[in-house]
């Protein structure tokens, strides 16, 4: 089944919201052979979301609008879609009674404007929503389906999961299956790994398609199979995907799945019963927050000094006042005793460090912008290595953050 | 200037990968009075793109593709622009020349797949990429300009700033320009504060809009202002911005700016000499990421401690581990030990501490998921509040982030 979405709202337009909910639904119903054929982003003009409603049914059946449901006077969507659909806007008891739960839940008293909350178009079926003010509305005609959702994620997220996504397969079942692998790269760029593949990626049979997703230090390679027979499709999809993994030579093959780095080092730490802790200089927590954005983390991950003063290197992990003075807290010394000290002190079986200079200021004709160390700790010993990584602070920073932990996962499997 | 984006890729479709360039185009063009009309999100079908063109040039005269460029066989970008402009894909020398340049500084060879990048349509002119070896291609024809921009953000941000963006406005200057004012409230709803500024909001004139756009903890409230006299347009955003900034209670006015919290808790500790610190428990080093984040934090923050394991609270912050023991480490008394830890050991005038159950798991009928004690530790003693964040990992931690940064603006200001 294909469907598009509409993301409403002039915040997204105007570059101060990301619209991430088209991506949240398309994971969401992707097993059950929905494609997301197109998502159109546009601002909240009645005229501009009556003229992406018309373009998205020229092209499917289905389509789903996030966002442009809240009480304040710049949201229409509910208007527009009245207009579209036709009937008018009527209180509905059951909406009411809703609202004012979850506002009371909220610790919060109803005020007019969230009252308005319960007034719907006559033209659609309500769906409550559990855990927002803005109901959910299908709307039905000629066969066509538009199911109206709110622009906030969790509430999306959450609505989708408890009853518009079987609401939706139920009412559109599917007639051909999606399945799609990930075999994931490191130490490769695309264009070699392409070069490498090149003979079974011709041989592929039309059901399947490869496409390569690079980001910095990993390419992520993702089969997609398509057919309408799901046992004919999982075999499929299983004998590609082992092909394709054999193909990798065994140093730079990341994994098999769809995983971050981060989710690879925890795996690969809990079979082997080890923990892991940082210290970190530039790349100021976002090791620890990577690793412990994973539920159940904390079996495996003891925790991060973010040693951004140098008084922190030195009062907090041991580090030696007089190297930093003499070589710099940018150095080969400093950062291995980063990872000495914080594989010591927060009682780790594996430490890493990093030391860098993530821009804009501060760089050197010696030290330029996006010099960074990086080092691992583990009981055999302390190795390091400098790197030299281009682009913004973000950038900079995100990067010396993947490799860290992508030389984490290197070192574990040498263990 | 009115102006549409089309952002091509299946992985962007399948959710693997979340559309950023739109926002940071829609950015940079803004000053200059360019204004988002729609944005597309198309996959890698010919006939998709094309779609999404010819759409798009029945609203908008100026068009941007971003992705699709990549040297693969998934990426169909430029050889769909050619059958649209016409013309033929032909090498040129310059542009090879240029990526020769591009893989080399990265220490790489150039392989037969890269070198393909130097085929371009005759039918457009070249903007050499010089970060990436995608070639950025402009096609004009009947007035319409499209400008095919790489997919990488990192490219787009940069090949944007150096030459595309004055390209664009040289081309379409601008007869209507757009100022845009956001003033920040906290510990209001949308809805209450809609009713407060209602008489306001009625009497905005015919060239204002007012956009809310929540945020857990924090409403941004935008006035965006149109109009073809600068200077005029000027004076009007000046005048309603100050307005409504009056209208907002001393104690819930964030900023009158648009600013994250974690630059407006640096920018007062800056004005007032001060340092500062954390202790992360749930949070996972979340605070401490957002703060380095900023360029130039070092100059303030003196580090955090994402003390994980309770033996990391004990060893490193000074937590006295009978009260681990007897209070559990989602406790008042932790936290408080936390945060005065934090400002002892890291030496910093105030530190925060957050010490809560992020879930899914972990959770009892005394401290349900989502329980979250945040303190803050300053010269005049240490304070600390027990929270309830709704919903998902994700979402506790990150509602627990801002609120401890709010927390600790407000202690800021108090002092």
């Amino acid at each position: 089944m294909k469907y598009a979405i509409i993301a409403i709202g002039d915040e997204l337009l105007a570059g101060q919201v990301t619209d991430t909910n088209s991506g949240t639904i398309s994971r969401m119903l992707q097993p059950a052979g929905w494609e997301l054929h197109s998502v159109r982003v546009v601002s909240d003009s009645p005229e501009h979301i009556l003229r992406a409603i018309s373009e998205a049914f020229a092209e499917t059946d289905a389509v789903i609008t996030t966002g442009g449901l809240g009480p304040t006077k710049d949201d229409l969507t509910k208007q527009t879609l009245c207009r579209y659909f036709g009937g008018e806007l009527r209180e509905d008891p059951s909406v009411k009674a809703n609202v004012e739960r979850v506002v009371s839940a909220r610790g919060l008293k109803l005020n007019a404007l969230t009252a308005a909350q319960a007034m719907v178009p006559t033209s659609c079926s309500v769906i409550q929503n559990l855990v927002g003010t803005a109901p959910i509305m299908w709307f039905e005609r000629d066969g066509k389906v538009l199911v109206a959702m709110p622009g906030v994620p969790f509430e999306t997220e959450q609505m989708m999961r408890r009853s518009v996504m079987a609401r939706l397969i139920d009412r559109f079942p599917s007639t051909e299956f999606i399945e799609r692998r990930v075999v994931m790269v490191c130490g490769m760029s695309e264009s070699a790994i392409a070069g490498m593949i090149a003979p079974w990626e011709d041989s592929l049979p039309q059901h399947a398609h490869l496409a390569y997703l690079p980001k910095p230090g990993v390419v992520r390679l993702r089969i997609d199979c398509h057919h309408h027979d799901k046992d004919f499709l999982t075999g499929e999809a299983t004998r590609l995907h082992a092909e394709l993994a054999r193909l990798i030579p065994a140093d730079h093959l990341l994994a098999v799945a769809d995983l971050t780095p981060e989710e690879i080092l925890l795996n690969e730490l809990r079979q082997r019963g080890l923990s892991f802790a940082s210290a970190e200089s530039c790349t100021g927590g976002s090791i620890a927050r990577r690793i412990t954005a994973i539920p159940g983390s904390s079996s495996a991950f003891k925790g991060s000094v973010v040693a951004y003063a140098n008084e922190v290197k030195s009062a907090v992990l041991g580090v030696n006042a007089e190297d930093i003075a003499a070589h710099g807290a940018v150095s080969q010394t400093v950062v291995e005793q980063m990872a000495a000290g914080a594989r010591d002190r927060l009682g780790a079986d594996i430490a890493v460090a990093t030391s860098g200079i993530a821009g804009p200021g501060g760089g050197s004709d010696d030290k330029p912008v996006g010099t960074v160390w990086i080092a691992t700790a583990t009981p055999e010993g302390v190795h390091s290595c400098m790197h030299h990584f281009p682009g913004s602070r973000d950038r900079v920073i995100d990067r010396a953050a993947t490799t860290t932990i992508l030389s984490a996962i290197e070192s574990l499997r040498r263990l």
